[in-house]
């Protein structure tokens, strides 16, 4: 994404490098699907060792770690690859960072498949995967998502449970709505000793939350809420309500029912904490949050990277004030915390 | 393919653009598909406009050019989108130099199929494209090619008429190897008038450079051979044999044959004029060349782009002195320039 918008001469190479863009995607794949970044951290330095631990042939595992060097992964010193800082840091099996597990989820077949045929996707625009695309329930794909994306998240816990640990010692009902991997809600729960969590999601993926609390050890403060959104009976009365990665998958009518019924559910003083993909007024920078928009057009019927101006719309409209806005650390993501207008 | 190899900080945006740089091949061909760079370049000016133009969806466009002004494709002020040097240069459809047929070319569905499952081409080391993957003579992508790549050819065309020029007033017989769309054959014909030009390949595609020829007012010294070019007998006495972007489908022992014949047919002072992608000795440098090489290993069984000191073996193997190298201006391909080996 670190093209500049406006080069002093035309590129063709930029158009070259973009038609061909989708190869880079699976090169990255193959690499890890071959464990090939573990291999290398682990000392295999020639594509011949790599042949012989992975039983891949020697040529195709030449070529490709050749390509991992041009496109930033490897670095390549008289026949010898080795790790980059990216590399070590965000691919190899042995670091608590590796995102390998992401990139299985983001490239699935059936993500991908939303970016097919996707001139016909912009034209109706909206996603062609079925009715609901991945907001669909039976989206199975819900489950590895939630196990996957993990290493992603970790600055985004921090920030969260760092939030929430502003409330004191007292005791607190932290609501974790879409749960997904758990993670939000028992990063808060880590770190203060007397908050309980309500988990809501869908049933087959808050056993994925289930387990991740299980393994934090704070299941004994860990309740589920099974269901839709959209139909489950929310209760009320928390002091804190996490609503991660959710609202981008909608249209802003169904942002707005969703964060009615959030309000409902929340105490008076109790605090909303978004976090969000939140591109800048002109919709085209920064990179990702921009470009993330392009994400939800090929996989939702509706969803869109929503700019500050539209949350604040939103939660307007659903009796918020206007939220405070933090950037996460070194994440392309940003937190929206929002409390209850007084009348 | 300006990610620089090492950075001094881990990078997971790298990771993130790389995972995810499959939607930029599928924005750029739907915006191709949909017009979007010429509707743009005759003045549309918002996604409303364009939707009225296209009758695609306003929130399509309006997502997939915000998308288009991320990686360099448009600006955006003030929501009115505007081309960029390079878009009006290389994506127009009104530019004599628009890359929009390469485009259809290189991300048609056949093609984009070798990297499917690119993990299994990596383990066999080869395309999983058939036996000959785009080698098959029925791989009638060919034709379609032959269409399609006449703008990024325009300066190795003119740098081939340029050193054939050098051949003086005396009539010359040139054998055009592959020939493809034809361009390199006619623009020597056009060049030199009274050059004869043999072109060579599948007669489906013979069609295409006919047609070329024809429209070049060149057809007159314009021969078809047609055949496959390990089976075809192509002749001898050759001042100039042209070998365009073809050595790279083969491996080493295949051109090497392909190389055996040509020496054959070449005068004893002719001149073999070969265009290639040649990366340097360390095969990752410079980006294109060096990432030909897995464009070759998800289309071809055994192809390659072959370094300077491999083609400098090939050519010896077939009787060939070391060759000259020239680079081609503005553009990631190499002239390699070679004549008989004196015993």
């Amino acid at each position: 994404m670190n093209h500049p918008a406006e080069a002093a001469q035309p590129n063709p190479l930029l158009v070259w490098d973009t038609i061909n863009a989708y190869q880079r995607s699976a090169a990255l794949r193959a690499a890890i699907d071959l464990d090939l970044f573990t291999l290398i951290g682990n000392g295999a330095a020639t594509s011949d060792e790599l042949a012989a631990q992975t039983g891949a042939a020697a040529r195709g595992l030449r070529i490709l770690c050749d390509y991992l060097s041009v496109i930033g992964f490897l670095t390549k010193v008289g026949g010898a690859y080795r790790l980059t800082l990216t590399s070590a840091f965000f691919l190899n099996g042995k670091s608590p960072a590796c995102m390998a597990s992401t990139a299985r989820f983001l490239n699935a077949p059936k993500l991908m498949a939303g970016f097919a045929n996707f001139t016909d996707t912009v034209r109706r625009g909206g996603t062609q995967l079925g009715a609901g695309g991945v907001n669909e329930p039976e989206f199975s794909e819900w489950v590895t998502f939630a196990e996957s994306m993990t290493p992603l998240m970790l600055n985004s816990c921090n920030a969260i449970a760092g939030l929430c640990g502003q409330e004191g010692g007292r005791s607190i009902r932290v609501l974790d709505v879409a749960a997904g991997h758990g993670l939000f809600g028992i990063a808060v729960a880590r770190r203060i000793r007397n908050a309980e969590i309500t988990a809501q999601d869908w049933p087959g993926v808050l056993q994925v939350a289930l387990r991740n609390a299980t393994q934090a050890g704070i299941e004994d403060r860990y309740r589920l809420l099974p269901g839709n959104i959209f139909a489950v009976d929310l209760g009320e009365g928390y002091d804190v309500i996490l609503l991660t990665n959710l609202l981008h998958h909608f249209d802003r009518a169904s942002c707005t029912q969703i964060l009615r019924k959030i309000h409902r559910a929340l105490s008076d003083d109790g605090r909303l904490i978004n976090l969000e993909f939140v591109p800048n007024e002109d919709r085209v920078s920064p990179p990702i949050p921009a470009t993330f928009s392009l994400m939800m057009l090929g996989l939702t019927p509706a969803g869109d990277a929503y700019t500050a101006r539209e949350h604040e719309e939103m939660l307007a409209g659903a009796g918020f004030d206007k939220p405070v806005l933090m950037p996460v650390a070194q994440a392309p993501q940003t937190l929206l915390v929002s409390t209850k207008r007084v009348r």
